[in-house]
C-alpha cells in the first residue's frame, strides 16, 4: 500500500479531516514563486480554506491580499487581522450594504459589479465615508456573472467613475478551467478601450487554480486569485494542476462494513465528502487502493466497489480519501485536524466555515 | 406568479433557509395517522432537520421514539430530552464505543451491526453495566450495508443472543425507493427462520420516504423511520411521495445578476444547495418561475437558465427554491428560520448540524 494509514491517527473519530501542513506549504510557496516570476500579484481566495492562519501565512508568503466570496467571510478575516480583501460579488440590498460599509471603514476593501442596479446600491450606500473600490465583473467566457463585451465593460466602468463615493479599481474575471487565452483576449480588449476612455484601470484580476500554471509574462492580469491550489483535490489532479502529492486535503474514514468479498462501506457520505464532480467516477480517491471506486454515496455511507474480491480493507480499519473537491469538504466540518507526515499537529476550528450570508 | 416572496420576508439576508411550520406540521401529521392507519410504530429519522424542537414534535404527535445516523446526533437529541434513540449504524473503536456506553445509560437505546466484526466490538464494550441493544441490519436490495442473506441475518442474530451484554433487538433495513416489496419478503423470510431458530424478534424496523405511503396492513415490518417526510424535497416530488405543496423547507435567495436575457444568477450555490440528484434536470425548483432551469452551482452563484427572454426576475429581486434533498440543505446551514405563511416566526440554529462523528 502507498499511503496506509499512520497509527498515530487512530485516535481520531472519523470521518474527519486531515490537512498536511507540508504540502500546504508548499503548495503555497510554489504558487508565489509562479507569481512573483510573471510578475503577478497573488491574492489567494479563501473560500477554500476558510481559515484565518492559513490567509495570515499566504500573506506573509508574499500574497497582495485575500479574496473571499461572502461578506461574512471577510468579517471573519477582518477579525483576525487581514487588511486587505476583494469579495469579486455583487452585494445588494440594505442589510449587506450596510456591513458592507462598516467593513469598509476597517480594511482595504473592493468589490465588483457587473450591472448599474449594483453600481446604484453600492453609490447610495457609500455617498459619504470612505469611497468604495469597485471592479468592473467581465465574463470572459464561464458564462457566469459579469458584463458580456469590453463595450459593456467600458460602460460599467464610466459610471462607476462618475458616482461619488465610488472609486473604479479595475476589471475582474473568474475563467473556466482552460480559458485563459480567450480571457486575456478580452480583457485586452476592455483594458484598450478604457485607455482610449481616458480611464485609468489600476487592476486587472483574474483567478482559478486549474490554469495557475497556464501564466505567461506580458499578460495584461495583474492579479491573480487562486483557491484550491492551497489543498488541491481530485478535480485538479484531473486538471493536470497538480499531482497525487500535491494533494494536502484528506478525509480519514473508517470501513464499517464488508458485506461482500467487492464491496466495503466507509463511514463517509455526502455529508462528509460532498456530490461534487460525479463525473470524475466515484466522489474520491482511496489512498492505496488504486482500483477501488467510491462508487455512491448516502448521506452518511460511501459504498466501496473493490477492484477484485480482497479481504483488504477490514471493517474497523481506516482510509485516507482525497475528495474530487476540497473546498466543499472544508464547509462540512467544523474543525480540521493539522497533521504533519504522520504526527498530529492540532485541531482547528474551521472559523468561516457556514458563513454563507 | 405562484409564490411571489412576502415582503415580511425583505429583512432576511440570503442565502437563508425557511421553514414553514404549516407544512411541517401538516407532514408530520399525514404520516403519523398513515403509520397509525397500518399499526406501525413511527421512529422518524431526524437527520433531515436535525432540531431537537421537530424531534420532540415528531414523538408528541405519537412516535415511538426517534433515528439517527451518526452519534452525535444522539448525544445532541439526548441532551434535549429525547430518550429513545435508534442508531442504525455499525458503531466501531474504542472512543465511539465509549461514547455509544455513556449515551446508553442515559437513554433507551439501540444500534445495528451487519458483521461478528461489530458485535465484537460490541460485546466486548458492553461486557459490564446495562446491556445493549443490537438489531441486525439487513440488506433487502439497496446494496449499502447489511447481512445480504436471510440466513446470514439468522446467524448474526443468534451471535449477539450469545453475546453477554448484548440484547437481540430485531431486524432493521433501509430499502431503495421502491424497493418494499422486496424488502417485506426478505424479511418475512428472515423473521421465519428466526422463529423457527427460537429467536425472538421484537422489532423488525424499515424506512425511508418514497416508500411511506406504499405500506400494507399485515406487514412483517412493525417500525418505520422515515425522515424527508417532514420537509419533502424535488426528489420526493420525484418519487411521487410528495406534492409542491408539501414542501416545508425552500432557500430564499437573491438575483445578483442578469447578465443575458436568458439568465440570471442567484446567491446560493453548491454550499447552499449541494451538488445532490443532478439527474432531475438542475438543482432545484424556483417558486413561480417554472419554466426556469436551476441549472449549474459553482460554490456561491447559481446560474438559472429563464424560459424565455425576459426581464424577471430582476436583479434584487428574492426568489424561493425547492432544492433538490432537502436533508443536505439542514446540513449546511447554522439556523433556520421558521415560518408561518407569510410571517417569520423565529430562527433556530440547526443543533446537531455536522455532527459528522
Amino acid at each position: 500500500m502507498e499511503n496506509p494509514v499512520p497509527a498515530s491517527f487512530d485516535s481520531l473519530e472519523t470521518p474527519c479531516v486531515l490537512i498536511d501542513l507540508d504540502r500546504v506549504e508548499a503548495n503555497l510557496k510554489r504558487a508565489q514563486a509562479e507569481a512573483d516570476r510573471l510578475g503577478l500579484k497573488l491574492r489567494p481566495h479563501i473560500k477554500t480554506h476558510k481559515l484565518p492562519r492559513f490567509a495570515k501565512r499566504q500573506v506573509e508568503l508574499g500574497a497582495r491580499g485575500i479574496t473571499v466570496q461572502k461578506l461574512g467571510e471577510a468579517e471573519v478575516m477582518a477579525d483576525a487581522g487581514l487588511d486587505d480583501i476583494f469579495l469579486p460579488y455583487n452585494i445588494l440590498g440594505a442589510s449587506k450594504l450596510g456591513r458592507l460599509k462598516a467593513l469598509n471603514e476597517r480594511v482595504t476593501l473592493a468589490v465588483t459589479a457587473d450591472s448599474p442596479d449594483t453600481v446604484a446600491g453600492y453609490a447610495a450606500a457609500f455617498a459619504t465615508g470612505k469611497p468604495l473600490t469597485v471592479l468592473v465583473e467581465c465574463d470572459t467566457g464561464l458564462g457566469r456573472c459579469g458584463v458580456v463585451t469590453p463595450a459593456q465593460a467600458l460602460a460599467l466602468a464610466r459610471h462607476i467613475v462618475q458616482s461619488p463615493g465610488l472609486r473604479f479599481g479595475g476589471l475582474m474575471t473568474y475563467p473556466p478551467a482552460g480559458g485563459r487565452d480567450k480571457a486575456e483576449a478580452w480583457l485586452a480588449e476592455a483594458k484598450a478601450m478604457l485607455a482610449k476612455g481616458g480611464i485609468d484601470c489600476p487592476v486587472i484580476s483574474s483567478g482559478g487554480t486549474p490554469d495557475l500554471w497556464h501564466g505567461h509574462a506580458g499578460s495584461v492580469v495583474t492579479e491573480y486569485r487562486p483557491g484550491t491550489y492551497i489543498y488541491n483535490d481530485r478535480m485538479q489532479q484531473d486538471f493536470g494542476a497538480a499531482s497525487w502529492d500535491d494533494c494536502a486535503l484528506t478525509v480519514l474514514a473508517t470501513v464499517v462494513s464488508r458485506p461482500t468479498a467487492n464491496r466495503a462501506v466507509l463511514d463517509a457520505g455526502s455529508k462528509t465528502l460532498s456530490s461534487d464532480a460525479p463525473g470524475l467516477g466515484g466522489y474520491g480517491r482511496i489512498i492505496g487502493y488504486e482500483g477501488a471506486v467510491l462508487k455512491s454515496l448516502s448521506e452518511e455511507h460511501g459504498v466501496v466497489e473493490l477492484a477484485a474480491p480482497s479481504d483488504s480493507p477490514r471493517i474497523g480499519e481506516t482510509v485516507r480519501i482525497i475528495p474530487n473537491h476540497a473546498c466543499v469538504v472544508s464547509n462540512l466540518f467544523d474543525a480540521v485536524h493539522l497533521v504533519s507526515g504522520d504526527r498530529l499537529v492540532e485541531t482547528l476550528p474551521v472559523a468561516a466555515r457556514g458563513k454563507v450570508q
